[in-house]
């Protein structure tokens, strides 16, 4: 199936189907490329980088850059390598680029289609479920600084997106759970009426048809078209999109590895429904479904131990919200919601301006107390395997 | 005086002033900036930079963020570690980056305001006269690659350009003359009409009053107008401005400073004339106004000796232009001209494919014999000192 995404001035098309590499190799070919340049992380590359690169070659020039697969190698130095052995390789105004991947390759490769020549051609295909719903209704392509995630980068549109439900086969379970987390971010924050699909097809091992998952991601992407079809900068309504990020990020960051995105942002959410309910804006029971639907998906709903939480509090301090909201003291800047599908709103944007204090203290309590746990496995996070 | 600049959707004023930094500096507080992050090389630190700090301190937060004079710093590890520090300090989406000096200057500032929280404010405070002209009527903030000059960047729009002729008093003689020869570039490849104040009033000694550089400027800018007030990514008619860069940039690369960026633009817009004439395009009469305007300009017309002319042809094929006419063998896509402010269109855009043969001809022909001169002083480019 083709959906068409409009996001302000940006129109591109999202192709959906299942077992059709095929097609999706004919589709690349149409754009009648000088060169494709596939871009992979070291996982992906196996399984699809090299198939659809030797499914192009013949046909037309391709090539298979690699990159270290994990949130660690999201960094300009990353981006600038892979564009430096691009130019070399003989890529020009007429090359496309061809991220083939989880979010953070989408990122990278986004990036360099961005910055070569001051803008190629870029074409996502998403082999995560975070991917396939965030690389579509998202302009960004955001890397991390020393300082904090995602503060680099710029907005960037694809000429198309080309999915395919059989590729998530491979996907972690990990990986599987860290999108579902975003699917019930979409549910909470954005579309009530998703969640009784949510209650029906959340399975907490991961096991899904693609005649589940087709729905799901279908009803996601609504629910990101509800917010961003006139906001592609996504500092309006868009925001809405960013529920659970601001802790969620700091999680992330601080579990070097331990949490994949998805549930991070989960825990982020439960810790942005506590502070909500707790200064009364929130009821118990839209409190109840955050943990409710994360359960269902699999997430943890706890804190793991051995996450620094002083640490967690001192990444907060770098999150990218805080300019919007002009904060200097001991406050951070959070999407908040009054009721599910219903953001509070400060001024123009979706961000409250919440007490440091009254986050870290709702934190402490999610925390996991050290003794009763074994340690948590610090893997660097699979952007997708 | 102020000027309204419009590029497509984008509009942002210049404002040209002489010995008003009182004024320039009431402007920046007017932004209502969290941070001012000045970006300077180390030549405009000690003359401007730091005096702009000293002026916001007391009345905003300004950091002064120091790189690298000339060319060989304009790369992405430049903007990478700016960024990093600029994060440190506590830049955030309120900040305002301000460019306090000449064109390298301006791209790397500018592309660490495109990137940073993928997009925050920027300002340029021009000091040099390429940067009064460029920096105005070009959304471009490039970089360079190891594989060749400005392949890398992206389109981004200041907020307002403050210029203040005063501060061309401290510019070197040599920088003078590159201004100049882009000067010269606007009268021969888009406004004629510019011919006579330039007869009139080119220096070979480049000591110019401030009455008479104002002119010069305004009139720059009115040619810049015509060309990309409705192509503000300089793709279609804007690309008229690139006139004399295809071998320029090669020229200015493989020179390793001891060219300046004017000079070798033009000594490529000599070659383009002589190309273009040989091609039976352009007449005698404007071939020898391109020798004329440069020489009265105080600019070189012929190639130092010791510039390998062979790394110059190599340079060439990777020159940013080739891709948008599809070329593929030995041939360049050049801007020629079939008359003075008369480019030659090929399909939507004023590019010619040339016989690479013949341009390395032309070039080979204007080279200095070796035995004649003097080795030229390798010095590092100084953007702006």
């Amino acid at each position: 199936m083709k959906i068409e995404i409009c996001l302000g001035s940006v129109r591109f098309p999202f192709h959906l189907s299942t077992d059709a590499l095929d097609e999706l190799v004919e589709r690349l070919l149409q754009l009648s490329a000088s060169r494709y340049v596939i871009v992979c992380d070291s996982n992906v590359a196996p399984l699809y980088g090299k198939d659809i690169v030797n499914r192009l070659s013949g046909r037309a020039v391709a090539d298979l850059l690699v990159h270290g697969a994990g949130e660690q190698h999201k960094n300009l130095q990353t981006v600038n390598d892979l564009m430096e052995t691009a130019l070399r390789s003989g890529t020009d105004r007429a090359s496309v680029i061809v991220a083939v991947g989880g979010g953070v390759t989408g990122n990278i490769a986004g990036l360099m289609a961005a910055l070569m020549f001051r803008g190629i051609r870029l074409v996502h295909v998403p082999t995560s479920l975070v991917a396939m719903l965030d690389s579509v209704y998202s302009l960004k392509q955001a890397i991390n600084s020393g300082l904090g995630k995602n503060l680099i980068g710029t907005f960037y549109a694809p000429e198309e997106v080309l999915a395919d439900t059989s590729v998530l086969r491979t996907l972690p379970r990990r990986e599987m759970i860290s999108g579902m987390c975003e699917v019930v971010k979409n549910a909470l924050a954005i579309r009530p009426q998703m969640t009784d699909l949510l209650l029906n097809s959340l399975q907490p091992d991961s096991n899904y048809a693609d005649e589940a998952l087709r729905p799901i991601i279908v009803e996601s992407l609504a629910a990101k078209k509800m917010v961003v079809a006139d906001d592609e900068q996504e500092c309006r309504a868009g925001m809405a999109l960013e529920y659970g990020h601001t802790v969620g990020h700091a999680l992330e960051y601080t579990a070097l590895g331990a949490l994949s995105h998805g549930e991070a942002v989960g825990l982020g959410m439960i810790v942005a429904a506590e502070v909500s309910h707790r200064l009364g804006h929130l009821d118990e029971g839209t409190l109840a479904l955050h943990r409710d639907l994360l359960s269902r998906a699999g997430a943890t709903c706890t804190v793991p131990a051995g996450i620094d939480l002083d640490e967690v509090a001192h990444r907060l301090r770098f999150d990218n919200k805080r300019g919007y909201l002009g904060l200097t003291g001991d406050a951070y800047a959070m999407v908040l919601l009054g009721a599910q599908g219903q953001p509070l709103w400060t001024d123009s944007r979706p961000l409250v301006e919440v007490p440091g204090a009254l986050v870290r203290e709702v934190l402490a309590e999610l925390s996991t107390p050290e003794e009763l746990v074994a340690p948590p496995s610090l893997m660097p996070t699979a952007d997708n395997v």
